[in-house]
């Protein structure tokens, strides 16, 4: 039991689990080797007590760590280190920590202070280095990498939901330290502990769907009608809505390791679920598997979230997974899934296996989504016009990545000056009166009271501003960066859908070649081109659905940034008048 | 004529002076070296002709430059670059230059970044450097040098007032270089464009006084009365005032050289008298050798305005020529002196000129103002009180001092955050959401006007914001700026009127080892105590009149700045309540 074990890689324990932080070359010793779930108890040098990864570290007596050879993963375009840790689909990582790398495709003329002390409560600590970029590719070089995590291969018992996987996370509004280093990344995990997520969508390519036969017109099928904006889904007569509260602690391995349940009540049932973060990552899966050339699935917030304390965290982890709920119920397609359903509304616990099992044998998934999209009615679009059309959105979709960008930059160095620097000053503004104060105090001179109390009291006026001051982004820029956070992740995932479409135009306008050389027949090119109709009209009606969440969105964000400004502005106006009013008129 | 000049040191033309700036070992080409006043007419190397101090260049052929040898000033405690260019009474040099040389004096844990770029319009251009220490001691460690002055020498005609020697200047809310560099100081000059000025009341001392024969109980008798807070001088039924306004140029040496005269309206005449700012310095002279020991002078406001611009240089040396006018005008023992009134209200020429040369005799100068005080029908104070008052003075004048050079390196760095980092900061907010607004104009969606019209209008008010951020330091920091400034000058002046009185007690303390070594008579003993009983009152009085002008003007600038504070934030406010109005209510 008293093996030694030697730390490979830096870990930074996530708060509450039960983790201990290690850093590289360490040595440690291993208490406990039977934990499971790819965690490993050590002892420090200190006499701290708590888990690390297994892959992490490297034990003194053989066959202590171990597990099957790493995975031959060459063919992904990623760094040496990085390759055999972890991959995901590229459309995940677009989103998943869109702080990253962000200095790299940051427009010109905005000089980022990567290194500047940046200091809001819960995004302060850069937990680990996500500097190796294991993306499978970088469609608009600004693809954060994923962080490799330790949790179970794709071959455990899909009812052991008890393993604590839930990530460690960087981001946040701290600093990121760009995607161009060259350090290593933190995991070196390979065998068990690691999953690896083939881009499933991207890889049959729309080539299967453009061919098949026409799916029977059942009632999954997802209509497109013309609206005013141009096409449009079909949305449900009631909007779907959940809420995501209630965060419960619970432990497993005999309170070794801690997990946190999330309540799930959607507007439907108004009856809870619980969740657990993995249950949210296993719908993301299921949604992006199947819907991902169609919708674009924004990634979960895992690696976007961190906080220097566990409540902390918690919260914030609460608060972007309801973002994502709530932009997922928006969604008419996904809303009126029959996975997400089950997600919001299962009955009991059969019902949730029963209906986990059966959504992971869907096989409408990838491009065979469009076989049950019906644009009907509509006339099928020439190839030129859907071509014009896809062009259009990855010209405005590119263009809203820059502009959402720019404005988190400049927010992150506001939110920097308004936490740092800007209170600082104020206070010190304050001290120098207050100080003044106790000066004039010390004259002697008769009749002096009435200036200090009114220099004292204009000194503390000035150090309550220093504190509203760095407490406004909380309340303000804070939700404006959350919005364009979301967006940033949600149109990182927009170059991969429109690729799918961009890949059918191709084949589409190789029918003629095709035809000559026997490859289709000539109605298998008609076949073509109405397909391709057809996911060009899932393409508008998706975009008309972004334009319209997009207008609401940042109409509704811009209201609240601007409200609280000017509450923050009128309350500094209001206690500055106070202060005033201490002074003596002449 | 055409010889060839090599220039010896930096020289910065002060703007509308026809002055050339040159460099350093740069070659210039003699045009007229008739010019006098120690100026000479040059051209560079790119054509530009201008006047440089004959003392700055060294001409090619012998006979060129000259002068007589430099003094031998090496009693003086200055740097030896700096030691034969220029002297001043210490008093003045206190509050020569407030900001120079601040950082070495300045409060433990405030620190100062010097190199970072400061540019409110008037104050940008550190002309010059001030580092070699000219001042004949220091008492608070924060003396700021003199700059090097290209004006007359004693011995000069004294109504040839056409000369310009306004000097150049630094300062303002620039950047200083401190005390402790060991930077060569500008002027190498010497002889006739040099001017040495000792401090005539710190030569002589106090023991004149204490030993003199009673005054007669003349008319110049200057009375100290028992009032609410203690002695106070007669302060005259009407208060003086006077307007310093109209500044207009005039020029000389055939338009070569311009100068600048100023309108001086006093409310008891209402009419103007003109007075260049060399009138003002030789006010000042006078003011400081006949009531330097009784009553602090506070040195003209010369090193501390500068300006990019002629307009903003003229503008705010009169607005501080103003305060130091109205200080004075404050004063009971200045407005009502001779000197004082004929500057004010000279009748013609000839009454100037009068005026001029009865003042520059009047020999009741130094500490023998004391002899013409007379704290009438007050008690003798007991030297051991004397004393007590002397320290409690010393110790406010002193913590006043700090608590003031605090507020203004607080100032300077929030004036620098104000006019550089935060504007740029709201601007680039700005950008970014006319930025985005601009993106979303292009997406081609239906109904978007409203929310980019609202952003655009957004954008457009954070970029109003950073203009009003930068632009309200002149508007209220520059008061209270300009207020310490001030206090800080005429604090630095009470070292030396302190030091009179303490080394008054000094003497007084000896008294019974001088009667003792019959080096003086106990009458004369006696006489002695009583002498520093009438300085004590005097500079008790002096105090009393501080503290009382003390808290007029702070709660005067205090009520200004807040008020002008709470203008801004409002506007804010109101100018984002606008913005936000723009924006669809949901």
């Amino acid at each position: 039991m008293a093996s030694k074990a030697q730390v490979l890689y830096d870990f930074t324990a996530e708060p509450g689990n039960n983790e201990l932080s290690v850093r590289e070359g360490e040595t440690l010793t291993v208490t406990n080797q039977s934990i499971g779930g790819g965690w490993i108890e050590v002892q420090n040098s200190k006499g701290e007590v708590g888990l690390v990864p297994e892959d992490y570290i490297e034990i003194g007596k053989p066959g202590g760590g171990g597990g099957p050879p790493a995975l031959d993963l060459s063919f992904f375009d990623s760094q040496p280190a990085a390759a055999t840790s972890t991959t995901t689909h590229s459309q995940a990582s677009n989103g998943n920590d869109p702080w990253a790398a962000f200095s790299t495709n940051a427009n010109a003329g905005f000089s980022t202070n990567a290194n500047a002390g940046f200091s809001n409560n819960w995004a302060a600590q850069p937990q680990g280095t996500e500097t190796g970029r294991t993306s499978t590719h970088d469609p608009w070089g600004s693809a954060a990498p994923p962080h490799p995590q330790a949790y179970q291969g794709p071959g455990a018992d899909d009812d052991e939901w008890d393993d604590e996987w839930d990530d460690k996370s960087t981001g946040g509004y701290g600093e990121s330290e760009g995607g161009e280093g060259g350090a290593i990344n933190r995991g070196g995990a390979t065998g068990t502990s690691m999953k690896i997520k083939f881009p499933s969508f991207s890889k049959s390519g729309p080539e299967l769907y453009l061919l098949s036969k026409p799916a029977p017109k059942g009632k999954d099928r997802l209509l497109i009608y013309m609206g005013e904006v141009g096409p449009i889904w079909s949305y449900p007569e009631a909007a779907l809505d959940c809420v995501v509260a209630d965060p419960k602690k619970g432990t497993k391995m005999y309170g070794l390791k801690s997990y946190i349940e999330y309540q799930v009540s959607p507007n439907t049932t108004n009856r809870p679920v619980n969740h657990r973060y993995k249950h949210f990552d296993w719908l993301y899966e299921r949604l992006l598997d199947k819907f991902g050339s169609a919708v674009p699935i924004p990634s979960l917030p895992d690696k976007q979230v961190t906080g220097r304390f566990e409540e902390e965290f918690i919260k914030m982890r609460m608060e972007r997974l309801q973002g994502w709920m709530t932009r997922m119920c928006r969604h008419p397609v996904i809303a009126t899934s029959e996975v997400f359903q089950l997600f919001l509304s299962y009955k009991d616990e059969k019902d949730w296996k029963m209906g986990k099992r059966k959504a992971e044998k869907d096989e409408a998934v990838g491009a065979m989504i469009f076989s049950t999209i019906d644009p009907e009615g509509l006339p099928d679009l020439d190839p030129i016009d859907v071509e014009h059309k896809c062009e259009q959105f990855s010209r405005f979709t590119r263009a809203m990545d820059d502009g959402v960008k720019d404005l988190l930059t400049v927010g992150q160095e506001h939110w920097k000056r308004c936490t740092g620097p800007l209170p600082k000053e104020y206070q010190r503004i304050g001290k120098a009166f207050q100080n003044l104060s106790s000066v004039f105090n010390s004259s002697g001179y008769e009749g002096e009271a009435t200036l200090t109390d009114a220099l004292t009291q204009a000194g503390k006026t000035y150090e309550d501003i220093a504190l509203m001051v760095a407490e406004q982004p909380k309340k303000d820029l804070h939700y404006l960066m959350e919005t364009n956070n979301e967006y940033k992740g949600l149109l990182g995932c927009f170059p991969d859908t429109i690729g799918v479409h961009k890949s059918a135009i191709e084949k589409v306008k190789e029918g003629d070649k095709l035809v000559a050389t026997s490859k289709i027949t000539p109605g298998d090119k008609i076949t073509m081109a109405k397909r391709a109709s057809t996911m060009s009209y899932a393409l508008q009606a998706e975009m008309n659905h972004f334009h319209s969440n997009r207008i609401y969105d940042y109409n509704r964000v811009m209201r609240l940034y601007l409200e609280e400004q000017v509450k923050f502005y009128e309350t500094i106006a209001e206690k500055l008048k106070h202060a005033h009013s201490q002074f003596t008129a002449m």
